[in-house]
């Protein structure tokens, strides 16, 4: 039994089964939005969670934040502007500066503190914060999105809690058309798509509602995410033309900076297993 | 906090982390060799553990069975003579009778007692323990393989429990020189080398091992392992020559039986992330 003085628990009841980080909470706060917590692990770092749920700890977001954002930017012709919903912890917006190519990179979370508490406890994240090409925005990103310019988008990256509370209205086909409105033809859409074992019927419907709201294709990719429930995340890309393959040099500049991500992980995100494969076929 | 009652808890001292399921024990049992408890879980079907640590569910075993049999044999050109060193729930062993060019599958687990439960609560994955081409041994891996006539075995694959307790000897020099021996020319050696994340130090001395035990080279791949300690596991082939592309044809017969392993799933384990990359070429 972890005694709830040392540990941090986080049970996910649809599939009965809990992970647990050992560390003492160093902060816990309830905003207009939710209720935040940040704790002081012994082993991975800081860990910040939300409504319950284990957001980012220092030793592994990095899978996340450069899976969701590199196999998108890298395969872009040319991501110029991007848009980050939600992702207040700032880390995918550090993975996207990276890439010269953009020349906008607007985050959009509606909670203010999650980037004041990030800027506190993963200053890390928060360094390409001041860059002139970044504009830290605090607002609906759904309204914001509804009343972006037609075709003014590159890349809309969907860097969400999950589909309860703030974030519910990021998972359906009202939100995704807008999104597709507001992309280019050739732009590319991006959402965090949950846990294709344990959460295989929302990662299905997901795909369903954006295929649904007009975007021809969906491509899924799966990466490792240790503090997840499950440790195996996914996330979905919806597009309008053929997924291209990436352009072989576009993270070569900055290569050193990455834990996960290189052109051969990239192609290995893509390889859709018998069980997915037959999940997305069934009716 | 959880109801130590209601739920097994694994935790993962060197990581300060732990994994739960909810469940209720329903044998346990201390052998000649090791503590073994069978849970029945709420959402994960049956659950072993042994001394203290997941060993196999219902509902996950699929990724490590798949992946500790399937690349090995698809990539040998002719596995004919398979040993199983561990692997008493005999999983690994029914996928690896799958294989039609397979001749002989000897699976030597020194604990009985785990194929008597595993016969008794994972009955599926005993479901090709009386295929004539099978042999189950309940003896000492370490001198089964010392013993066997050299160049004798095409394929080795060491399913076994972490390295403390019963399965120290098998991640050492000495019995890696001994199944170097065993195999022909042109044999394949894979055995099961923790998370590449929380367990570095261990996965980079595997590799390192069985190079000084005289293989030319070790590849590792990458796979989901939701009940093992971050989700995310490994496995590392040693091999005296090159490591060929798998034979485009050589699961195709029971594609449809398998939930994890296809070609593009193949192909997927073998890329190596920057951090890995990093890891293997430190000193």
């Amino acid at each position: 039994m972890l005694n709830a003085d040392q540990w941090f628990t986080e049970v996910e009841k649809s599939a009965a089964s809990a992970f647990s980080l050992k560390g003492r909470r160093v902060h816990a706060e309830q905003t207009p939005f939710q209720h935040i917590e940040i704790f002081e692990t012994e082993r991975w770092g800081y860990l910040m969670v939300i409504d319950g749920c284990t957001m980012v700890s220092t030793r592994d977001n990095f899978f996340y934040h450069e899976m969701m954002s590199h196999p998108v930017l890298s395969t872009h012709p040319n991501p110029e502007r991007v848009v980050i919903i939600g992702g207040g912890d700032c880390g995918t917006l550090r993975e996207v500066l990276r890439h010269q190519d953009v020349r906008q990179a607007t985050q959009i979370d509606i909670d203010e503190r999650v980037t004041r508490l990030s800027e506190q406890y993963f200053p890390e994240l928060c360094e390409s914060n001041d860059d002139p090409r970044a504009t830290l925005a605090f607002d609906d990103g759904i309204a914001w999105i509804r009343n972006a310019p037609k075709s003014s988008l590159d890349v809309i990256i969907v860097d969400s809690t999950d589909p309860v509370g703030p974030a519910e209205g990021l998972f359906n086909v009202a939100f995704y058309a807008s999104c597709r409105e507001a992309l280019a033809d050739d732009g590319l859409f991006i959402q965090q798509s949950e846990s294709p074992l344990i959460h295989a019927d929302i990662f299905k419907a997901m795909g369903e509602a954006m295929r649904e709201a007009g975007f021809k294709a969906t491509t899924p990719l799966f990466f490792p995410q240790p503090i997840y429930p499950s440790g195996w995340w996914s996330a979905t890309i919806a597009h309008m033309g053929e997924l291209s393959a990436p352009r072989s040099d576009a993270t070569t500049s900055f290569a050193s900076a990455l834990q996960y991500y290189n052109p051969a992980t990239h192609a290995a995100a893509f390889a859709v297993p018998p069980m997915v494969r037959r999940l997305i076929s069934s009716d």
